[in-house]
């Protein structure tokens, strides 16, 4: 008998991760990039665990709704929604039951519900024996792909060392970095994060990992940087050599305006990020590929239903990734493995990352693919060892909301980030 | 440890349940009914039951795709899916696992899926001590409210001695025979089962109750009988009576035709029955409010998919009934025990019903609703003599297949049960 399981109280643990100077379209990661550790204890003595993000803005939320959450069976998903909204104040203490913990909630819920959500999850997991996967309604594949993620880069922050990785500036330094992550991981896609150099230079990029891996599914995603106009000349340009090109310009509206005019699909991770983006996206036919993420859309169950509306409108589903630590491509894991129309390879950042909060170390990426962990739960253990650790160097990074803006100004002073730059 | 749970066997027993002479768009009830009652054994001694419809075609389904089932794991509802799908020769077993087994299915597989789906959970909950509710997210409400299902009925069959409603042809008939469900059962929600007679008398009976019952929201739902034109003159006459139209013409296209010309919302449980309908349906603007059910829909976590559709595209979303016994109305209670914008009153056949077939006996319906069966699972037992007993009825009775237009001949020879006849 699991019912009786309430939650005891929880820890919210800011970490501080290096990071690499990974290039984007608004500018470079900073040195550390942050993220936050939950642990939710029960009365049975199970603790749950979790990673969010791990900006103060963040941390306030999941704090205000830590405070909601003793006495909550680890089962109440619904009652978890409502008492995080409750303790957002989103919603009055008193307020009937059924009109609060909705399944879609506002962004800034969505994220908080998800970070606790998760935690019972694995939970759930726990107190059954059972792998997260399994609570959602089984696994369809054991092992879950996930695409290289290749990154233009600096060969170190200003000031430090060069990284292991080294610069990456132009097509052939894109292609070395690509045949390093295959060779490494098997990764069997390409992903380009672009939207960092004049569009011609990025398709000479493309052009150069189509030719040095002919059979590689290849996507490029230059978050919204380009106008319309940039956006369809670079479509008819990679049309038949890209799987997908991923927010070329910004909003429902201009990627309506690009898909109108290109039979490359589209995806995006930028114009449909709530629920309530959805029905003006299906309307005006602005994507074909929605890629998910369980920190903002709400959680797992919140994902699986983002895969139902997909699968109902023929929309493609891909997974999308920040910076994370392996209690997040734990969770990642489970719910791709779970869902059965998630067929693009998923994104993941983890291969950027050289220090870890799990034991006894990053989950194995092989053959391109990630095995779904063992569970119970999530399948993963907290290096407390590592968490204070990386604790300690939060506190002393001086970083508390991710400024990629910030970071670029340190090598380029007057640098805006201002969109669509091409 | 719940992990290693499987199926070991399934038992299906149709049964035939005596049913009144109520009369719809196309005819009238049968004397019985036809169920089907799963249980589902595996080799922790735990069974699990559920309730399916008892026609050949589904009993057939049901049959093949049981032969698959030895095996699974009472929470693989992935591999559920998949090997009904074979079983029914829509997939090949070879076929790669990730294409099989997606949430929604041909609407012939669901039903099939949502049958052995309802086992599970019920095997879910035995095994973990949880009640369905729980496991599908956490109660919003411990009572879930129904509406009083309203039929013009005949006193009796052909050739039957009336049963104890007596016959209800009338708006007095109507009253009165909603006064004796209201008084006997708490009802606060009206629907009247329309398409019977002349929209003139049903306007009428409309009236009537609204007269007699001023504060019961009424529904009026005449299966699509009408043709657009008379929809229309009757959405004009009720706006502003009913709280919702349902189906007052057939097909996607008339229905938004209807829409477009009243202010009244319309609900459906005819041109929106599988996931395949619902983006027609919203491009179209056909209809405001669905009406699921999960034994067609595909199960309790499809039912939740359409419950997650409705909620992101601003769709109302309400519980149809067919004529069931006590082990679907647990899993009705369950399902909209969970589903948090599930506001509107349910739809059960469940007071027209004088045969049982769980202990110890019918479901209690007070104060207009149900509570939550206390489980663990959909917390019902069969009641193993009354199966047998209700399944040599089935035997006897010579129906396989529900057909009210025959059973209108005995009375009027040349009754056809085309629509719409208004
Ligand atoms: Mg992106
Ligand atoms: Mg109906």
């Amino acid at each position: 008998m699991t019912t009786a399981i309430t939650i005891t109280d929880v820890s919210i643990t800011p970490v501080a991760v290096q990071d690499p100077p990974l290039l984007n379209s608004v500018g470079v990661h900073e040195p550390y990039a942050l993220r936050a550790i939950l642990q939710v204890r029960t009365d049975a003595g199970l603790v749950g665990v979790s990673e969010a993000y791990g900006d103060d803005p963040t941390l306030d939320r999941l704090r205000r709704a830590a405070a909601e959450l003793p006495g909550l069976s680890i089962w109440d998903l619904n009652g978890l929604s409502r008492r995080v909204a409750v303790g957002l104040g989103e919603v009055a203490p008193d307020s009937p039951t059924e009109l609060a913990g909705a399944p879609s909630v506002a962004k800034a819920i969505a994220s908080t519900v998800s970070a606790f959500e998760v935690a019972l999850y694995d939970l759930q997991g726990k107190a059954t024996g059972l792998r997260v996967c399994d609570l959602l309604g089984g696994a369809v594949r054991e092992r879950v792909p996930f695409s290289a993620y290749l990154f233009y880069k600096w060969a170190g922050h200003p000031g430090q060392e060069p990284d292991s990785f080294g610069e990456a500036l132009d097509p052939a330094g894109i292609v070395a970095q690509a045949r390093r992550l295959v060779d490494r991981y098997g990764f069997g896609s390409l992903k380009l994060k672009g939207g960092v150099f004049p569009p011609d230079e990025e398709i000479a990029a493309i052009r150069a990992l189509r030719e040095a891996f002919p059979e590689h599914p290849l996507r490029l995603d230059p978050n919204a940087n380009w106008s319309v106009a940039t956006s369809h000349r670079v479509a008819t340009e990679l049309a038949g050599v890209l799987e997908y090109l991923e927010d070329p310009t910004g909003g429902i509206e201009g990627m309506a305006e690009v898909a109108a005019h290109t039979g490359l699909p589209l995806a995006t991770n930028m114009c449909v990020t709530t629920f309530d983006d959805v029905p003006p996206a299906v309307a005006a036919g602005a994507v074909s590929i929605v890629l998910s993420d369980h920190h903002f859309w709400g959680g797992l169950r919140a994902s699986q239903k983002l895969a139902g509306i997909c699968e109902t409108f023929g929309l493609g589903l891909s997974m999308h990734s920040n910076t994370h630590l392996g209690v997040s491509l734990a969770a990642m894991t489970q719910l791709a493995a779970a869902t059965p129309n998630l067929t693009y390879a998923c994104d993941t950042h983890s291969v950027w990352q050289v220090e870890e909060v799990i034991e006894p170390g990053a989950i194995e990426i092989s053959g391109g693919a990630v095995r779904v962990p063992d569970g119970p739960g999530l399948g993963v253990t907290i290096d407390q060892d590592a968490l204070a650790r990386l604790h300690e160097q939060y506190l002393g990074c001086g970083i508390r909301r991710r400024d990629d803006v910030a970071a670029m100004r340190v090598r380029y002073p007057d640098w805006t980030g201002a969109r669509p730059r091409f």
